[in-house]
Formats: C-alpha cells, structure tokens, sequence
C-alpha cells in the first residue's frame, strides 16, 4: 500500500472522513486514492480559503476532525486566515499539506517554501512524514492531536515520495480523549463566591454556550442572582425557543464595559478574559473592570457543561426557569433594511437551522428579533479574518446535510471566499444565502471615527468604499451556479427567504441595504 | 507629524507612491493620511491576494518599489501566494503590515497572531516600528531593502499606536543602488568557454530577457554558435517584431531535458540552473545533463545586460543579426480553441502590450503565435502559485495607463482572484481579460499521469474538473462591473478581441475551449 493510501485509511479509521480542498501535483496520489477508498468523501473548492473555513464549520457541527487538503506553502498560505479562525474556534482541523518529493526540496523549484513557517502561527502540532511506511500512524497522530480536548489544527507535511512509495500501513484508530472533570475543589470555590453575595458575572464560551450548559447556567443564574453573559463570538451557540436566551458580551469594547459594569467577580466558563478586540486611543484594552476579581470555572479541555451543571447543584439551584415558548417577530413590511431583514428571518428560521452569522455591522438586529425563533445553532466569526462566514456554511452543511443552513453575509467580506457558492451548486448543499449589500466596509467607517482618524476625506473613504462599481451578487451567484434574487422590499425579502428555505439546494438573496455607518 | 503620516510621506519620497491594499482597524491612520498626501495614490482590492499580486505587477513595469498595505496577519496569510510569486519575480514590494497597538498584543484579541512569523517565508527583511519617530526611517529602510537589487519583499510592521502617535519625521529619500559590474575576469572565464568551441548554451533571466540583453545575446549567439534559451518563467521578456525571438526552458522536464540535450557547458545569465518544477517517480530533479558545466555570467544583483554586451565585444561579435520584421498570423476562422485564439491573439496584439500570461496548459500555442507580433512584454507565473495573472495585470496597469493589457488566464486559476476584475473596474484599468474555460484543472489532468497515478477513477477525477456546474464567467465579470462577452466561434473572438483591443477600459472574454488534457 501506497504512503498516501495508508494515510487516508488511517484518517477514515479514526473519524476523519471528509476532505476539502484544492489539490496539486504534490497531492495527486492522495486523490487518486478517493477512488480505492470510497469512505473518504472529496469536496472540491476553488479556493483554499474556502477548503479551510469549511473544514472549520464541518468540525464545530460534526463535533468530530474535519480534514483539509492544501498545496504547499502557497496553497497553505490561502487557507491560513480561516485556519486562524479555526484556531480561534478551537476545533479538530487536521491540515494535509502536501510537498514536493523529499529529494527535491534541496533544488529550490518554484513552488518551495517552509512550510512549517507557515503552519506554525496556526498550528501547534505540525510533524513533516518522513517515510510511507509512518504515513499512516502519522496522520493518527495527526487526528489525536487535532482532537484533543481542546480541538486545534493539526498539520501533517506529506512530500509527494512520501505519498507515491509503497510501504504503508494502516494505524489503529485513535482512542477518543474525554474532556477533563472539573475537580470538585474549582468548584467549591465558585460557589463560595456565588454564595458570598457579591456582584458575580458567568462569562460563558465554548462547551458552556451548548443548550445544557445555558440551562445548567440559568439554573445557577436564578438562584444566586449570578449575571450571565456569552463571549462575544463563539464557535457554536445554541439558542432559541426553550434554551435560555444568554446575551453575548457586545463587540463595542464601550458596550462590552457596560455589560460588565458593577461586576466583582468574573467566573470563566470554557472562555478567556475579555479584551477589547482593537485598540483605541486612551481606551483600555483590558475589559475586566478594575477590582473585579477573574476566576476560573473551566478550561479549554475542560467539560464545561458537566461543571456548571455541578455549579448548579453545589449552589443548591431548583429547577431550571420555564423555558420561554417560541415567540416569533410578524412578518415584515416596508423598505429593506437591517431590521426588517432580521426580522424575516426571526419571523421564518426553520427548526434546527444552522446560521453561519458574519453579518458585522448589518447584523445589529440578527439576535433580539431570532431570539425566540425554534431552536437552532448560530455559528460566528471566532478569529475576526472576514471570509469565514460562507466556507463554514459549506462545511456545516456537508456536516449535516438534513438541517437548513442560512449564512447571513455583509458584502465585503462575501468577497473574500466568494468562490464558496460554487461548492454549494456542485454539492447541492442546502445553504441560503443573505448578502447584506451595504457597499461599504461599514465597520471601518465607525473605525475610523474610534481611533480617532478624523482628517479623512473623499480619498479615504473611497478605500473603505466598495462601490462604484456596484457590485451585483446575482451575477455573481449565478455565475457559480447558484439561483439568486434582488428583493426590493421587507415582503420581497421575506417571499424569497421562504421560498429559498422551502427549495432543497443553495439559493441566494441579495438585500441591497443602508449601511449603519 | 503622526508616525503613519511620517511613514507615508517617507514611502513617495523614495519613490513608492502608489499602495495596494484592503486595510483595516489598525491601518486606519494610514488610510486617512491619503487625504492629506495625495502623492501616495491608494488603489483598494476586495481581497490581498489582488493587492500583492498587483504590487508584484506594478513593481515589474514601473521598475520601481511598490507598496501593499496589509491587515495583520490573517491579511498578510491571504496576500502570501503573491508575496510568494512576487519573491520569485524579485521585484522591489514593500508590505506595509497593520498591528495591533504595541500595549494591546499582551491581550490575545481575536486578531492576535505572529506577523514576523507568516513574513518570514516570503520576505529576507521584516522590521517592526516601534515608535511614531522611527516610523519614516524604518519605511525608507523598508524601500532600501525591497529595491536591492535585486528586488525581494521587504516586511515593515506598523503597530496601530505607532501609526497614531506623533513625533514622526520624513526620512531623506533612498538613494539608487546601481546593478553590479561583473568583473572583466567574470566575462572573460565564460568567453574563453564560448571560444573553446564545446557546445554551450547561455540561460538567460532577470534582466537579460529585456531587449538589450537578447539582442547582446544573439550577437554572442552570432558569433560563437552558442545556444540561447530563457528561463521557463520569466517576471518580463521582451519579445515580438525586432527582439531576437530567444525560446523559453520548457516547464515539462522531458521537454526541457531535450533542449538543453548535448549542452556541455550551461552559462547562467541572472537565473538560476533548471530544475523539474516538480519531482516525477523516477525522473531526475536536476534538469543540467550529466558532464555539463554550470558557469555564472550574470547574478542577481548584476547587470545582466551590460554583462552580455561585455561578453559579446569579448568574443569579437559584430553587429546584431539583422531583427526578424513584424511576421502576424492571419485572421483565424473555424472553432473556437486554443490554437485560433492564440493565433488572434497573435493577429491583433498591439505594439506595446503587455501580457499577463497564466493560460497554463491552454497557452501552448501563444509563444509561437505571436513571436512576429509587434513589440510587446509578456509577464509569467513566476512562483507557480496560481492566480497571480488577473493581479499582476492590475499591477501592470496602474504603473502603464498608456499601454494596453491582456490577461490571459485558466478558469481554474482566475477563481482565486477574480475580484482583481472589480479593481479593474473602479480604476478603469484598460485590460483585456480572456479567460480559457476548459472546465478542468487540466495541468492536473496531465501531472496525474505523470506522478503514475494511475488508478484514479471517477471520484478522483471529480476533484480535478471545475464542472459541473460550469461556471459563466459572463456573469461574473459582469457582475463585478467588467463588461463581458462569450464568442463561439474563432471569428467572433477575433471580433470580441479586436473590440476589447480599441475601446478602453476593462473588458472580459469567456472562451470556452476544449481541454488539451
């Protein structure tokens, strides 16, 4: 057996059996071996970035390693910003890297580079596969790494000789990691804070925005008085009718010191400290207010479902607060906007619908009108890299193929990882789209305000401006082979968005908005 | 003076005055300094692949420095294949790097990564600025280091505070460094091998394949029976009607291998000895016969030409051969294909074009087709990381508003940076964009034979080939605001080109061309 054939056996073996990507030379005999082994699933994108953010939103839904197959320092270098936000999401992404043939390295072809120097600002484990016949126990290795707990990207080199010779073998599967037990100790002492009165604020991310962690959560929040709060982009939250509705800590470091005003005690639950995601003249980066005390309830490979459910029964918590019942917006009238978009969408998201969200500035309204929507999954922007929202719509709904998946887009970031749609159209993924066309980086418009770059004139603007020449998504969809509309009003909007969610296959809307800023 | 204004002035003081870039939060200030400095024109990109493909174009035909403005990180991973591309041209870029604020970094925000890390695989010389009164110094030092020569990628972090801060101060301008003489021994060692009468093959790159080097080189050739062959990717060669028609190094190496066949001494001419682009089972890497010699005429920081002018008065050559005169194919007729558009290509190509050629396997007929056109530059892939030919006739573009250009592109490759045809549209760039629709990424169709992967099936094949569905790209350069036509016959390109060709602006044309693969 081939070193490639081994390599993608061992992968299938131990749960990894979808690959996107956008192979090369280098990477010919790992596709060649989709046909020996049909357990493997291939899904083409055109673009690397669209491969890696997919890969991304596959694992957040699957709860399993996603792999992605890259082409070199080049080819890894496309896909390196959505790894980042695959590393802000902490997610099992193993990253096959292919490179030219050992030997051939020393000539310094074209397409050489380090490729290690790449991967290593989004991957803490990355092993170069030095023979055929370690192929195999390397992408084992390359899974249990990526796994975890917590999940992080995983790079395995795989030179091209390494991939053709023949010597390979099979690794066993790797054994599943649980995530830790929060020793009763950590526990205790959140209690005692809870217990002590003080102002107290559960900052909840990762494993703890799930719905047994919010309901564990509202079951403490109820009987201590405790405040609750999401981090501000989370990988994967659950949220809708019957799961309690958690606010997300704002984006806006002034609303976000708002949301923490008054608060003592910070407890993390799966997330980190919050920061302010950019830095503003004589603002502070540091979001914890002053006195407040920070401590930990759960870690990254921790099981924080489980600990705030052991929260819950040392603060003597009763039963969890009656669930609010769905309890949706009507259905909207007027011009096209922002609100009456959300509104749409709270008025028509389907049970169990996975939103891929990177709406940015046009998604203000998104979470207070589809709060009391059926239940569903909302997926975010983990790294900050714009790009990410359409890839993870693709890999999210390869990883569930029976659920609705809407992502919900501004326009400038559509952009990025536009090529998206085309994977859509080939693998007749159920994805509707919502292009939220303001025409602008809206959010560098308010930037450019917060940081204090007063002076600009017409020449600045034109560089946060991304028309003219308008740019007509339908056009652009169509061209990937996606069917798209141009609605003109909240009806139009809201006839299109129920006929998308009611057709199976990808279909795109392209709501021409004001921007915000 | 703030540090990103003292940064920006110091840029166009030594003759960087043209920036590519998508920016962000944290180049803000550098943003809004354009108002205030309208030397330094700004020219936005949807996304940094176009922009540092396009600063590698720019830097080819202006012969000068050009700048890229990036965000972070993540901006730099998705500008990274071009900044990789541009490393292999090695033209003078100067990546203007966005940070978060000095103080801020310690936080870990989303956007957090290691800039100088994803830098380092591309760019020999990375600095941080560390102060606002640093700022100037460090971009003219930024230019010193990217202009060499020879030219490379030179990395300038700009911290966000840095940029806001006052104190800055404009840096006294670059001073040009001229190319290096090669010593007289240097000429006289390679024409003592010229005169041996051994068979000998000049290799010529760099800045030999400019007019003057390949009319010196033809004397030599002339005079001494040498062979004359270019580098397979050349970042420019001038070419056509008048410019000794030298043949490029095949990019196939049994091709190549067949060139170079008898060759007992090769002489290098600002280039490196030929390598397989890739390795192949069983196939040498080293692309230099057994038993020949490799000398050095010309390096890359030399001036090649003046070296081959050396070199031709030392082997006694006399007056150039007399130049081939303007030679066109006809008006081609029938289907529609490789062949007839090459030979329209050949048939209308305007004095003074320049070429952006990434037709990949769909360009096998375009060198000899249009050899006797009118004088004209034609630029490669030089990295072989694809979609780099839509960037760099941006680039080439904006640095010759006054020449007309022609980006010939693979589908496959223009996937990965169409958003180049919006820049082409707000900038009213005047180029012609053909894109050779083969559906497939047929250079992979070729190579998997090649690699002996052989038994590839239906499900291999599948991620190798762009259809279905077939993407239309009518639809998508319209749809970023470049008008576009789809010709079915050779005639009717022929048409569609000779229009594109007069009117200025961009234009698209979608050939839909059988595969040669």
């Amino acid at each position: 057996m081939i070193g490639g054939e081994a390599l993608v056996r061992s992968l299938v073996a131990s749960g990894c059996d979808v690959v996107f990507g956008n192979p090369g030379t280098s990477e010919m005999h790992f596709v060649a071996t989709l046909d020996a082994v049909p357990e493997m699933r291939g899904v083409l994108a055109l673009f690397e970035g669209v491969a890696t953010g997919a890969a991304d939103g596959y694992a957040r839904m699957r709860e399993g390693p996603a792999a992605v197959l890259l082409h070199l320092g080049p080819g890894l270098g496309n896909g390196l910003a959505n790894l980042h936000n695959a590393r802000r999401s902490r997610v099992p992404v193993v990253a096959i890297v292919g490179d030219h043939a050992t030997y051939h390295q020393q000539y310094d072809a074209p397409l050489e580079s380090d490729i290690e120097t790449v991967a290593r600002n989004v991957s803490p484990w990355i092993r170069r596969s030095a023979t055929a016949a370690a192929a195999g126990a390397d992408a084992a290795a390359a899974v249990a790494a990526a796994v975890g707990p917590p999940g992080q990207v995983a790079t395995l080199i795989l030179p091209a000789d390494v991939s053709w010779s023949d010597g390979g073998s099979v690794a066993e599967p790797v054994r599943r990691v649980e995530r830790g037990v929060v020793p009763a100790s950590t526990v205790e002492r959140v209690a005692g804070i809870l217990r002590s009165g003080a102002r107290t604020t559960l900052l909840l991310g990762g494993g703890a925005v799930r719905a047994a962690g919010l309901r564990a959560a509202a079951r403490i929040a109820a009987a201590t008085g405790a405040g609750l709060l999401a981090e501000t982009f989370p990988a994967r939250m659950e949220r809708g009718a019957g799961i309690p509705a958690v606010e997300r800590l704002a984006y806006l470091a002034e609303m976000a010191m708002m949301q923490l005003d008054g608060t003592r005690h910070l407890v993390l639950v799966d997330t980190t400290a919050p920061v302010s995601f950019f830095a503003y003249p004589g603002k502070p980066s540091n979001l914890v207010p002053d006195g407040c005390e920070v401590s930990v309830l759960a870690g990254g490979g921790d099981d924080a479902s489980a600990a705030l459910e052991a929260l819950a029964a040392a603060v003597g918590s009763g039963a969890a607060p009656a669930a609010a019942p769905t309890s949706r917006p009507g259905r909207p009238s007027g011009a096209l906007g922002a609100d009456t978009i959300a509104q749409a969408i709270g008025h028509l998201l389907p049970e169990g619908a996975i939103v891929s969200d990177e709406a940015n500035t046009s998604g203000t309204f998104l979470p207070g009108l589809t709060s009391g929507s059926p239940p569903h999954d909302w997926l975010t922007l983990t790294g900050g890299a714009i790009g990410q929202g359409l890839p993870v719509a693709v890999g999210a709904a390869v990883a569930c193929p029976e659920r609705p998946v809407l992502a919900l887009e501004a326009d400038g970031s559509a952009l990025y990882t536009l090529q998206s749609l085309w994977t859509m159209a080939r693998e007749q993924l159920d994805v509707t789209t919502v292009i939220f066309s303001n025409r602008r980086y809206a959010i560098l418009r308010m930037e450019l305000a917060r940081v204090g770059a007063t002076a600009s004139g017409e020449r600045a603007l034109r560089m946060l401006d991304i028309a003219p020449p308008e740019i007509d998504f339908v056009s652009l969809a169509q061209g990937l082979g996606v069917p798209a509309v141009r609605p003109d009003s909240a009806e139009a909007f809201a006839d299109a968005l129920e006929r998308a969610f009611a057709e199976p296959g990808p279909h795109l809307i392209d709501a021409v908005v004001p921007s915000l800023f």
